[in-house]
């Protein structure tokens, strides 16, 4: 076999389908988010960007940044290990209350990422508690997906949001089975938000744990920002909270929230907790830092919220077919790689405006589609030259507009 | 099923084998590395670390802190995104670009870990090659292991640094099948090292693709401190090399380097690579800065070396049963998870002395040890105190001694 030729072959593949993925080339500007500096043909262009997953712009807060300084000057750069061997520092320990705080629930487990947190808790209970049977939302990430493949636990499929296909899976097994329902909270492609509480009455009557991905949602929902599950009051019906501090915290990691005992039951058992080295102390002092603010500061929240309900508005009043979404994300509906692409391309080469086209495998084959990610500091300015510019690119593309779309 | 009540056990069992682990809580102290602050009981006690994977002690180098502070002021915290979804950083790009030249490549591609790095690479590169068979070294790291698992490929294990194990495995298949030969180059827990040039014969002789994972080696063997392939001169015949920014770069985040095209092969189909938020710019800047130090200071290398051979010298000398080890590794044999711990305890209560046991399931149950990582930062005064209080553990414990262990 000629490998060279095979990997050039399926790149090539790639190409010609219009699934290429060219990676924005960004310097993010430390204050003035979200304008970014970008790279590209030699020369350096300044964008707004619009599809940033720091939701909230914490990744730019004064307390974030101090904290992220202070920990440099006092331990250093990396962390030096793994949690077991010399890699757990202070600012682990400190974070991990924090979270569990957050969340109402006794403990939390910090990995490197919300991947990874999905991935070696979801594998390692599906895959360690004798006979365990695991089901999932059609529509949930890949991250958990993995995991649960990776746990090759028997595993079934529920409609998307459905929780009466849920029970007609669950009544298949006995109550004494070990059950374990995976879902997310907001599924960040569609924007469309998980009926937990229903999702939670199934599982009780079927004797089965929940586990629920806030990774869209923590620092965005709930009085103090921990979730949807604290705004729907359901949190203590939730065995495992999981998210990450990547997104709305503005910094980078995973974790889960949930009983003393099943944290330390992945702490002693998940293998992609045990032998990573840890986050370093800057990233563990920023993100804790940025909780702190998060919790105290509901306000951010509603800014968000209106600064999405004032996109959608302003898009479907123009004609652009905003998806449905009752959460922050902002949804366009192209359908075809090719010209989501294009689409993509001219906003930026033409606007400077940063929306990266979303293609398969991250969203179905056919769905391709621009998601746009208002934040709290994305002005009326800014959005006013997005909706001029998003119907530009659609009449020069003469991209399909929709009458009266509903918000 | 209680769940509850089966964690509880679980973790009690593992609490009766002695295999329970307790973290240290750390403070690492910037500028005075090796020395920590340990929090225990309540109290706050200095410590020397003797067990740090921040094997040259980069992690407080002050061209590297200088390069995290100043990405924090530029950029901010976190990355805001997937690499494909608004998070690649331009510190991600310079930071490939030089590990790709660090290596001898044509192309670098980053991971939130080297445990990332292993399982995505391994695991996409196995699944994704039509009629692909892994041949992985028996005692490859976990995150290997698992890659490997996850692709569901046919795989084959050799015997430890074994290249006739490795030919009589490979020999069973003809010529044309995809092959995949996994192993690394410095194996952490025992410090031995591959026979590289001759598995590159063995994989050549059978057009086997050859994955180096170098996590214990990148920055401390070669010229100019990419690894042992470097060191032995056939980085060229490499498929693919593998290794971690979060041991002696100082940091945290994994890397391969390899030819362009099985780069952007693995970016273009890797799930734990496309489905992750990107490390943060203060990360990549300051592994930036660290890699940029290493390549220009051979000495710091023959430092370590100088130290861990010393190390190794005198506690052999004193009885004590250091294991047989050519790297900077010294592994310390004790045979038993509970005596481990207790030797541990003791050397942490009684001496300051902070060497973590290592147990199953890192190493293989009733070969536990203790593993001393000696850093260009370890003074001649903490050898001495090193040496004289596992003297007096030893004898407290009425551990095996050995009479004149050969280096």
């Amino acid at each position: 076999m000629d490998y060279q030729h095979y990997f050039a072959k399926r790149i090539a593949d790639l190409k010609s389908e219009g699934r290429y993925r060219v990676f924005a080339d960004l310097e993010r500007q430390c204050g003035r988010f979200p304008v970014a500096r970008n790279y590209r043909d030699g020369q350096v262009h300044e964008v707004t960007v619009w599809c940033s997953n720091d939701y909230l712009g914490m990744g730019q807060h004064p307390e974030v940044l101090a904290a992220a300084k202070e920990a440099v000057e006092r331990c250093g750069a990396g962390a030096g290990g793994t949690r077991n061997i010399s890699g757990t520092n202070h600012y682990h320990v400190l974070l991990e209350q924090e979270l569990a705080s957050w969340c109402d629930k006794e403990a939390s487990l910090l990995f490197t990422s919300g991947y990874v947190a999905n991935d070696t808790t979801l594998s390692t209970l599906a895959s360690t508690i004798p006979g365990c049977v695991v089901f999932s939302d059609e529509l949930n990430h890949n991250s958990m997906i993995e995991g649960i493949r990776h746990s090759k636990a028997p595993k079934h499929i529920w409609r998307h949001n459905d929780p009466e296909s849920l029970d007609e899976l669950l009544s298949a097994y006995p109550k004494e089975t070990p059950k374990l329902v995976a879902f997310e909270s907001v599924y960040s492609m569609d924007g469309d938000i998980a009926p937990i509480a229903e999702i939670c009455d199934v599982a009780e009557a079927h004797n089965a744990m929940t586990y629920l991905d806030e990774v869209h949602a923590a620092g965005m929902y709930g009085v103090s920002g921990s979730g949807v599950a604290e705004r729907d009051g359901v949190r203590d019906r939730i065995t495992i909270i999981q998210a990450t501090l990547a997104k709305a915290v503005g910094v980078v990691g995973g974790y889960i929230a949930a009983s003393a005992a099943l944290v330390d039951y992945v702490r002693s058992f998940g293998p992609g907790f045990i032998f990573s080295s840890s986050m370093p102390p800057m990233v563990a002092a920023a993100a804790l830092a940025s909780v702190k603010v998060l919790r105290k500061h509901p306000e951010i929240r509603d800014r968000h919220q209106e600064r999405a309900a004032t996109t959608k508005r302003r898009l479907a009043e123009a004609g652009i077919p905003v998806m449905p979404s009752v959460s922050h994300i902002v949804p366009v509906m192209v359908g075809n790689a090719a010209l989501c692409k294009q689409a993509s391309d001219l906003l930026l080469n033409k606007h400077d405006i940063y929306v990266q086209p979303i293609n398969y495998p991250t969203v179905p084959v056919g769905t391709e589609r621009l998601r746009i990610t208002p934040t709290p500091l994305h002005t009326d300015e800014m959005l006013d030259h997005l909706v001029k510019s998003f119907v530009s690119v659609w009449d020069e593309l003469e991209l399909h507009k929709v009458k009266a779309a509903a918000e």
